[in-house]
């Protein structure tokens, strides 16, 4: 399936025709999950997770043979402002570290067998100051949508995604705020460490962005207040979605990227579980706004899907325990009395 | 290190000369930690975990080379008394289940590469009634907590702790409302499925047994309400300090079970993290009053140790990554600005 955007008309044809769920799959797991030995829902969120996994990837049993990880690097015209406590240079320097191997998630892919990518769009070209005007061009924003399509690997059984750009808690911020409301400082957060003055600069400058955004379409929002690594990630979402690849997303950054497509859709979501919920307060926030509980909650504000690949271990265990487990009637065991 | 039980006294003793974790292991990981390519403190509770192996493992790097689960299993008077939704036959069916391979456990411990072990005391000999008099004799009790020390394996570097035995929610009911005072509603869950009637006549039979052993010392309420495998349990946590053994506790009736060594002494189980929380509601409020915080939240109330195992995965993430990342200088990326 090639899908092709060049321009915002094209992303919401695409959005118009997200597949559903495989019945059948989520039928077979309803059959064999009350068989297996243990009390009726006792493996609590792990039964849901193997039941995701088998009705998103269309299949049963479901299986983790190919999970990808795919980060998405971008850098942020409001870097300049100083909102982030890091250079705006650390963000090449980490995408040299991830294909070096020394960074988080080059460990925790390695640990729970997630094969990592790491994907980065322009950055010798920082987004435009989103203070001043939109973010991306039409052209930009269809570029980086697509960077994110083209990104998800064939054959792959789960996508997870992550991010790196130095900065860009802000446009997740300011994201968060345009689609849900409330004040600028409810959304925004310390980031990498910001702290006193600068962090009253960040909040005024997600302000000024959703104010001088106001009132637009959940996509064009994501346009004027998202970077490159963001909107790519909505893209990757949206393809995953087409090719049967269920997803897990990260911390407050891919959850902000991903928040616009749920706006335009109700349903666009549902092949994706969040993965955690960052130390970043907005997270929380943003998380209670989407209506979803993480799966873990360990202080985690790192990004580059670090949450999201330590997740890759509840997954493989929710998978064993229902592929691998006994049946009341195969091991003999005396079902509710 | 040979440790023989053979009464509370000698119990008592060994709790007297708990080691205290290793300082200088503790120092090189503090020394390691701010070196790598992360905002200080961005992996948050990942961090936390890794410097809690290497402080009671006593060596840095930490390594999780021998990992080790032993689930205890014993039979309880009080499921005669109807406080369980399953049948006490289901103790003995549950172990050969786990004999076999065919249980949660199993499969958790296979996907984290934990070696599991199955230690049966006494199935065929279920503890007195604790409404009628103590669960167990002074014996009994010393040969219970002997049965948890011996079953620590030499060379383990981590010890996963978990449990089976029908109506043992019960007994961990009741040691919860005997150390922490409150109301025997206020611990008492439904178990693995208990509803209405049998709800009720739980909660009555944790007040009775609450009532009838009240003001005893800690290791003395042990003894009176909790079963064989509970106190086999107590005896494996000492045991591990002893041996320099970080310990992963499962569920309410893990906790329970070596609540009363913190009673006795308030840092006995500073080797210990507690996994996860049950969806027992007794298990959060005995988390708040032992003063920790789970690792994970999902819903699980399966007992075996479940919990725990899957909590090795976040283990090795959080090895992988203090072991495993470059620091800035490696890498060559600009510290925080």
């Amino acid at each position: 399936m090639t899908l092709t955007i060049s321009g915002m008309d094209d992303v919401s044809a695409l959005l118009a025709r997200l597949p559903d769920g495989d019945a059948a799959a989520a039928a077979a797991w309803a059959a064999r999950e009350p068989r297996l030995t243990k009390p009726a829902g006792s493996l609590g969120r792990l039964e849901d997770l193997s039941g995701w996994l088998s009705t998103w990837q269309g299949r049963h049993p479901p299986r983790l043979d190919a999970p990808c990880a795919r980060i998405f690097a971008g850098n942020h015209g409001v870097a300049a402002l100083g909102v982030s406590a890091f250079p705006a240079e650390v963000t090449v320097q980490m995408v040299a570290n991830f294909q070096h191997g020394g960074a988080a998630i080059n460990q925790l892919c390695r640990t729970f067998g997630v094969a990592l990518d790491v994907v980065s769009i322009d950055l010798d070209r920082p987004t435009a100051d989103f203070t001043q005007g939109p973010a991306l061009s039409e052209a930009e924003f269809a570029a980086a949508f697509q960077a994110g399509i083209d990104a998800v690997p064939e054959g792959a059984d789960l996508l997870v995604l992550g991010e790196m750009g130095i900065g860009n808690t802000t446009p997740a911020a300011a994201l968060a705020c345009a689609l849900y409301g409330g004040e600028a400082a409810d959304w925004t957060g310390r980031g990498t460490g910001v702290e006193g003055g600068a962090l009253a600069r960040k909040i005024e400058v997600v302000a000024a962005g959703v104010a001088r955004h106001r009132g637009l379409p959940p996509l064009e929002i994501l346009r004027a207040l998202g970077g490159r690594e963001l909107v790519a990630l909505a893209g990757a979402t949206v393809a995953a979605r087409m090719h049967r690849v269920p997803v897990l997303l990260d911390g407050y950054v891919v959850t902000a990227a991903v928040a616009a497509l749920k706006a335009v859709r109700p349903d666009a979501l549902d092949h994706c579980r969040v993965a955690h919920v960052s130390a970043e307060p907005g997270h929380r926030r943003l998380l209670a706004a989407l209506g979803t509980e993480p799966l873990l909650d360990l202080g985690l504000r790192l990004g580059e899907g670090s949450g999201a690949a330590l997740a890759v271990g509840l997954l493989r265990g929710a998978l064993a325990c229902h592929n691998g487990m006994a049946t009341f009637d195969e091991a003999g065991v005396s079902d509710k009395g």
